[in-house]
């Protein structure tokens, strides 16, 4: 049985995960036997956004405590969790992982990770074991591992995928319901919601994400 | 193409929705090809929980705004929706139906429903109109509709179950990834984390509820 780690970013696409990416990751996991640990860094929310409106409000929420709500509680604070208890690893989307794993979403080609974002990504990218990310979450990989210049889908949003290539990534354009993959840095990637149009079309990517992933695991 | 209407309660199973719930439902009913409307009260929350300690905060949430990050910005006022606009109605479960369309989760067999959440159960009753029920959920529907005697399942939680007799529903056991069919009042049951155990499980039983209030709808 392998153990897949899923990194979450709060709970709510503008300000946090995007809930059916990370309930979509959590449900191919579990249909394809994963061992599934979530994590999340403790820390304040970059801002939370009335998810109506889209205005951002005065509240203040904290990652780890907002991703327990898509994890029903079963989560560990990311700095516990090392690269040598995980098979893999995967990242869904949302803005969390643009304004709270990184300041992506604010710096564009300048983005930098959390400090414990950045050492989980290089601990898996140094041990050989293979990552996940779906949506935005490329752009935090490449974020962290720029050197290594990984290769990469956001699906076809030009503008984001150009920020990404100024980072040192190299971006291939994919549709919703495949996936790219690196084989050399072991990164495999979907668009889902930077394309849609819908839950069940992201499903697929999703989907074949995971089993990827596990297979290189 | 049918128009099933998605009663949200919140966002996070302890005084919300059950996200995986919530969203296993919207991708069965986009599998299945009907056109999805979400929809909440606009009220505010019983409480908010802390989903890492289980403990109620001090905070202030809206059920209406909590909902719209499981619906992705895309939710309508409960109180702006008649039946005549839905083929059917979905209702997940999560202490929100029990917490705030109810207040099952207190008061147990003397529950009322939020006015709101009564009128549209009994719209979609009188118009003959199909109704899915997701976990605690059918102690809403029977809340409501306790003169009719409805037969559902919550699982084999006997207590609970008592407490839903006592309304005047009829409690059948049921797996989890089964549902029951009340065919006289159109409702359809499921456990889904009543019971679990995990993710996939639980979405054996939405699939199959999803795919009979599509053919009675």
């Amino acid at each position: 049985m392998k153990t897949v780690g899923v990194l979450l970013s709060g709970c709510g696409v503008y300000d946090g995960v995007e809930i059916h990416e990370a309930v979509l990751t959590l449900l191919a996991l579990d249909k394809q036997g994963a061992t599934i640990l979530c994590m999340a860094p403790d820390m304040e929310q970059y801002h939370v956004v009335d998810h109506i409106t889209g205005e951002a409000t005065d509240q203040k929420r904290n990652v780890l405590i907002e991703s327990a709500r898509v994890a029903r509680g079963e989560i560990q604070d990311l700095k516990t969790i090392a690269a040598s208890q995980l098979d893999a690893l995967v990242i869904p989307g949302g803005f969390g992982a643009a304004k709270n794993l990184t300041n992506f979403a604010i710096k564009g080609k300048d983005a930098e990770a959390h400090p414990e974002v950045s050492r989980i990504i290089n601990e898996m990218a140094d041990a050989g074991k293979p990552i996940g990310a779906i949506c935005i979450s490329p752009a935090v990989v490449t974020a962290v591992l720029k050197h290594r210049h990984p290769e990469m889908t956001i699906g076809n949003d030009y503008e984001t995928a150009e920020a990404i290539e100024a980072m040192g990534g190299v971006h291939m354009p994919c549709t919703v319901d495949q996936i790219h993959v690196d084989e050399k840095n072991k990164l495999v990637t979907t668009p889902a919601y930077m394309l849609g149009p819908g839950i069940k079309d992201v499903a697929l990517g999703i989907e074949r994400l995971v089993e990827k992933i596990l297979a290189i695991a």
